[in-house]
């Protein structure tokens, strides 16, 4: 067990790496504490689940909505949960989202734990207090940034992770080394999938080099006023095709960042596409995708990232080296259009 | 115009007082902005809401719920809202505390003033940066705690005030006198609510007078871990049969102030629990009423405020002295049943 604690500007978050998740009794320290998962990891898990009483909500990110928050509020009346009480998001990016929303404004806001069962929420969805949910067609468009108290790594939960969800989990990791980390790049590049699955200390290794890349960028911007926008990097084509056409999110994460080079090529010369395309078809991503341009521009009229007639995009100049790209909308979706 | 800008710990509030509502448009210095108002003040101020887009929603209490935010959210959505704009909530206190919880959430937070249009919101509920909603039954379950940038007060727009609002506005300002302000107690019982209506700058007066007194008590303690918990003097049985009888906000809060009296008289050997009546009286207030205690009781163990078994319960040491009286749940049963 490794216990690390970062401070970002509004509160401190205390990460606790390859520790059993029963250590969270530790950590709420007697205080009353309730179990959010989904049924997928409550059905693989339910032993675990024996230390608090256990909200189970429907796995899915179509479920990350409005519906879900008003279920979980109505049983933590019903449990009797009070100001002290923690909550604790068991599972992928959809339980931690919903999880730190719900703890944020209930009651006006109790405190929360994280314990990240895949490794898209290991690396990316658990850290940096960003949570919320999706409104109808547009992803996250209600939430609030507000750290968790702790994160607790326990890797054995990877065991019964399915693979797509592996191959999700490192459109992130490649994400963090294309924006900031050439030396992660060039590591995947020797690597696979496969090899990160049988040797847990490089897994573990990875894990936290990625924890470290994303809280060092959340650390400097927590409320996203510079360097943290490069983490929408694949996100935003990314998140109208996830939408438009149901695809899992580093599927979605991959096709955004294909994109994301194309448009770096013809705006800053970027020269690696051909690199990060061929690592994400090593990572069985894909790096394109037939997409409706239309209806995908539509939707990123409603990315929370526009304001007025423009819109940050994030680009890379060489791999390990994002930059955040005003452009107005008319231009970007010119340059959609003739990709 | 008088401007006062207080800080708090988590951010400064512009306070403009005596100010046109058209003042706003320089507050919001360029940005976007929508109001958000409910019927009844859009029926009675319409020429008012000319300056940006306008979301109107049903007036009253039972609208304090999470379908209100929804509509609220889906109609920023379609007006094309961004993270750059203002929201800004003309009304009472349902009004301001929707309107703060929607911009709390929305894109994660906006910008948002308040222009108050009751006395009660004047004095009370724009102030502090609580805001919320109720869940089913329970009032303000869900919610924030983040401040207005500003808040704007136009005196005119009470002309149109109905009565029983200005008797409802009046139960709190009673309340900051019975815990902080015997000056003020004394003022009062010289006056009544025709002098404060007929005397535009002793009410102006009167408004900036608990403004101070309540920004103070927020500035001292913005996250309610000690004296800002005297504001909730007669809001703990007021809460209840506010809801279990659906009686106006003060009523309830002027029913509650007299029950804490009591249990004052009971527990503290306060003395004054007749004088404290009396006033009530004189503002048009209710100091008794017959309320199931069983039903009370049980909403009471929902409160927010209760942790574990035990409730922090506001008596008065004198008037002008509030105190913050820790009592378990079981010994204030039995105190109310005695009653």
């Amino acid at each position: 067990m490794t216990t690390k604690t970062v401070s970002f500007s509004s509160a401190a978050v205390k990460f606790i790496f390859d520790a059993p998740l029963s250590h969270v009794e530790k950590l709420v320290a007697g205080n009353k504490a309730i179990f959010i998962t989904d049924d997928n990891v409550y059905a693989r898990h339910k032993a675990r689940f024996k230390l608090f009483p256990t909200i189970v909500i429907s796995a899915g990110e179509q479920h990350k909505q409005q519906a879900t928050v008003d279920t979980i509020i109505n049983q933590l009346v019903e449990l009797g949960a009070d100001r002290k009480t923690y909550l604790i998001g068991v599972g992928g990016g959809v339980v931690t989202d919903i999880t730190g929303y719900v703890a944020g404004i209930f009651m006006r806001g109790v405190s929360f734990g994280f314990i990240p069962t895949t490794i898209l929420a290991m690396v990316d969805a658990a850290i940096g207090g960003k949570n919320g949910i999706d409104v109808g067609l547009y992803k996250n468009m209600v939430g609030l940034t507000r750290q968790p108290a702790f994160i607790l790594y326990d890797y054995t939960l990877l065991k019964t992770l399915p693979a797509e969800e592996w191959v999700n989990g490192f459109a992130e990791i490649i994400k963090h080394a294309c924006i900031k980390d050439a030396r992660l790049f060039a590591e995947l590049k020797d690597n696979n999938i496969r090899f990160y699955q049988k040797d847990l200390s490089a897994l573990a290794k990875l894990v936290q080099k990625n924890v470290s890349i994303k809280t060092k960028i959340v650390q400097a911007d927590e409320f996203e006023n510079g360097d943290r926008k490069l983490l929408n990097f694949g996100h935003t084509v990314g998140h109208a095709v996830e939408t438009l056409y149901q695809i899992p999110h580093g599927h979605a994460i991959s096709i955004g960042m294909g994109i994301a080079c194309k448009l770096s090529a013809a705006i800053n010369g970027f020269s690696q596409v051909k690199e990060v395309s061929v690592l994400l078809k090593q990572y069985g991503l894909p790096p394109q995708f037939e997409f409706d341009k239309e209806a995908t521009f539509k939707l990123l009229s409603s990315d929370k990232k526009r304001i007025n007639n423009e819109m940050n995009y994030i680009l890379l100049q060489k791999i390990g080296k994002g930059v955040v790209h005003p452009i107005t909308m008319d231009e970007l979706k010119e340059r959609l259009n003739n990709l």
